[in-house]
């Protein structure tokens, strides 16, 4: 089993923090993204939309999307939970995990990828969207620093997938210059509290 | 229980055809989109991004994010499985449904905000954008094509989550004009099958 893994990307820092936290070991082969390594046939075999991670089975069978790779494991090593335990909180999981995706980690993504025409030989970059993409993100950081002034975690009482993604996206926010911002204070202390964790460095 | 729902908005169709595979009965409160009904305080406190589905339980816990909710209820009435059954074939699921939602359904969404303006008095219309992600739409159907060449679903054997959002992606797809070609005629075969279902009227 192996993990093909960009160790300066964002998104596979999200499957490797969890793994961390689950404290599963890992045979990770690095994938160059710069270079379009991901863009190779092989890779597209592995993945049709030729993105990483992607996890390959001992009998060759893969699973791309980092939320798909981490409810692998999360079915097979269901301890810590990452996803919440019961109906309603594995919703609550999904519910955040998936707002914190769709409106901060993607809106930095988007930002990103049409600001800076970093990947403009595989994509038509529209530096307009990627402004407003911008401010979406920006935007959205106020809707958490008001959740976790109410709440330890993103999803609730209960450190989950969801903590990874909103710490990820935020890290990964540095390279558009989107911070959290000086107001935001209860944000500033969840993020103090979660970098600090040794999955954070996975 | 209930779900505030907009009977001709593509994302609550997905639940509403969720629930109609799991043969759930649900009462459904109607949320004018266009007139903004969704922005309101009161809707706001139930999604804090005021977005349509919405599942509001008899405590007034409020869970939103169509993938969310779909999994509330497959937590609590497994069968039929339709996010896949151990630990491979969740994954599976997890990742077509993901790939189909961000591959599909959102270009087509971004194609329609960002090419009609439907919501211009609530976000910033890039109209280049939304020609980008209506090609990516486009794009995105001939991996679709080849997949369902292969397998009866998209997530392989069995009927999953990841065929609803396809049906529902395709049909919303009308409103920008974009449609299977004559020549993806598997893909045509799996709609045709799909759209049969009974569910899909829900």
């Amino acid at each position: 089993m192996k993990i093909y893994d960009t160790k300066t990307a964002p998104t596979p820092r999200r499957v490797r923090m969890f793994l961390a936290e689950k404290g599963l070991e890992m045979d990770y082969v690095q994938v160059d993204l710069a270079k379009g390594e991901n863009l190779s046939p092989e890779m597209r075999l592995k993945n049709p939309i030729a993105k990483i991670p992607v996890l390959e089975l001992d009998d060759g069978t893969c699973i791309s999307e980092s939320d798909a790779i981490c409810l692998y494991f999360e079915t097979l090593h269901p301890n810590p939970p990452l996803m919440g335990n019961g109906a309603l909180e594995k919703a609550t999981v999904a519910m955040w995990q998936r707002q914190i995706d769709l409106c901060l980690f993607m809106q930095i993504g988007m930002c990103f990828q049409h600001s800076t025409g970093y990947f403009k030989d595989r994509m038509t970059p529209v530096p307009e969207y990627g402004k407003v993409a911008g401010e979406n993100a920006r935007k959205y950081l106020n809707v958490l620093d008001k959740r976790v002034a109410k709440y330890p975690f993103m999803a609730g009482e209960n450190f989950s997938i969801a903590d990874i993604t909103a710490l990820c996206s935020i890290d990964f926010a540095r390279v558009v210059n989107i911070r959290i911002s000086a107001e935001q204070t209860h944000l500033q202390a969840w993020y103090d509290k979660v970098a600090a964790r040794p999955s954070a460095k996975a």
